[in-house]
């Protein structure tokens, strides 16, 4: 018989809500997820869940109480809240009444070269929602993973995790240095194919490796000289009107929609 | 002589930071952004501008220094200000020191037909981030506006405006609703072409007329029937992968950038 948890100053309960802090997340390896669809997303891919909460009040959808069905026996891992407790840690207006917190996984380098594939690595991407729907895009488009290089944003950033729209189960994700990356890739000869915004390889006029990585600089700066220096080969996106640059999830997304038309075409 | 207002609840002031608010600028016609890109981009496309604000001591920047110079004689227009109140109406974090509040533009469909070129129709866009990321893509590939439909979040956002990088500034903008919009077309004639998740023409195999409106669904629901029925072609993104759609603004960049991309190719 499951307790419910009417207190927000549970102890449970106050981890959940720490675990908007990029620094707990990052200490504990655990994040939080809200919403059906996500969670079902998490269930259905076998996440490793800490806690499944739900608040009988606000689920009012069926799909969503069958989430919960095989989880009923195991006390340590579903909680029932109340509507407050519910509300103290939801970001969202509305809530659907569920939730979970799940443990990060996160993929290394040498998975690059097993898996082979098509990578994206973006060098200090700042904002999570552009790093969640390239995920997404990633994802959609046939992508292995993402190489998040040295100051970028957390993968596992609770906007990150929405936008991805359950691209973050599924995806293979990797956190390293640039200079890591650099010696990793002198030994293992993978091609890095580098956006640019200059002098470069029209991005349709391109024949895309089956095994690379994509390489992207950040939303404000670009490809810095020594991510530049990586490069195999160089490709832009050419544009007409008055803005300079595309927003950078929106130019991952219509090169990697290039190259998995090519892949297909072939 | 300029004279620094100190007290945020200095009249001018309050009613910027009431254009947070969606209601304010509906009913006043006007909006705010900030950040020195932007700024520039408002000056540089002779947008009318009701305030221009600075703070000298956050405003480091030369080249935003340079902005203010020719509305240093126009004292109803140039409100010099204390960081305090800076940052009373400031959105962002470390604020470059300068913002403006400028009059909306509204484009009508008649204009659609005048122009001619490619359009991008939104059905209840929910997301100002997402549209002006749309409106940035829509511009960089050579369209001319984007017309929103029914209940869309407003371009006038804070986000649309800043996630546009200027966009707002040269692409027409319309506001309507959608049996207005269909019964102008009926009459116009300007070819529709929807985008579906299902059954529909591959976006590369298809001839994109030189004028047309790319008409889209809302982030949730895709295109609705009615919608769906005023369409003269539709076309999808085939993907794989095991998310099931694709952000809004990525899949109207890669669109935007297929029809772009065969234009040139001609």
């Amino acid at each position: 018989m499951i307790k419910t948890i009417t207190s927000s100053s549970n102890s449970a309960i106050k981890s959940i809500r720490k675990l908007k802090i990029k620094k707990i997340r990052d200490e504990t390896g655990i994040f939080y997820i809200e919403g059906i669809r996500l969670v079902s997303e998490a269930v259905r891919t076998g996440q490793e869940l800490v806690h499944l909460m739900y608040c009988p009040e606000l689920l009012g959808s069926e799909f969503g109480r069958e989430i919960i069905l095989p989880f009923e026996n195991q006390e340590d891992i579903l909680l029932e809240v109340s509507q407050d407790v519910f509300r103290s840690f939801a970001l969202k207006d509305g809530p659907q009444g569920i939730a979970a917190v799940l443990r990060q996984r996160w993929s290394s380098l040498e998975n690059v070269r097993q898996k082979g594939g098509i990578w994206v690595a973006l060098d200090s991407i700042q904002d999570p929602g552009n790093l969640g729907s390239i995920l997404r895009s990633c994802d959609a488009s046939g992508g292995k993973g993402i190489i998040l290089l040295d100051q970028s944003t957390d993968a596992y950033h609770p906007s990150s995790a929405r936008a991805s729209t359950g691209a973050i189960f599924t995806q293979e994700i990797i956190k390293t240095d640039f200079s890591t990356f650099r010696n990793w890739k002198n030994q293992n000869k993978i091609p890095i194919i580098g956006t640019y915004c200059g002098n470069a390889t029209h991005y349709r006029r391109f024949q895309y490796p089956g095994d690379m990585i994509l390489l992207m600089g950040s939303e404000q700066k670009g490809l810095q000289i020594n991510h530049l220096n990586i490069c195999d080969h160089l490709v832009t996106i050419p544009m007409t009107g008055s803005v300079d640059s595309l927003n950078i999830s929106n130019a991952a997304s219509i090169i990697l929609f290039e190259i998995f038309a090519k892949k297909e075409e072939k």
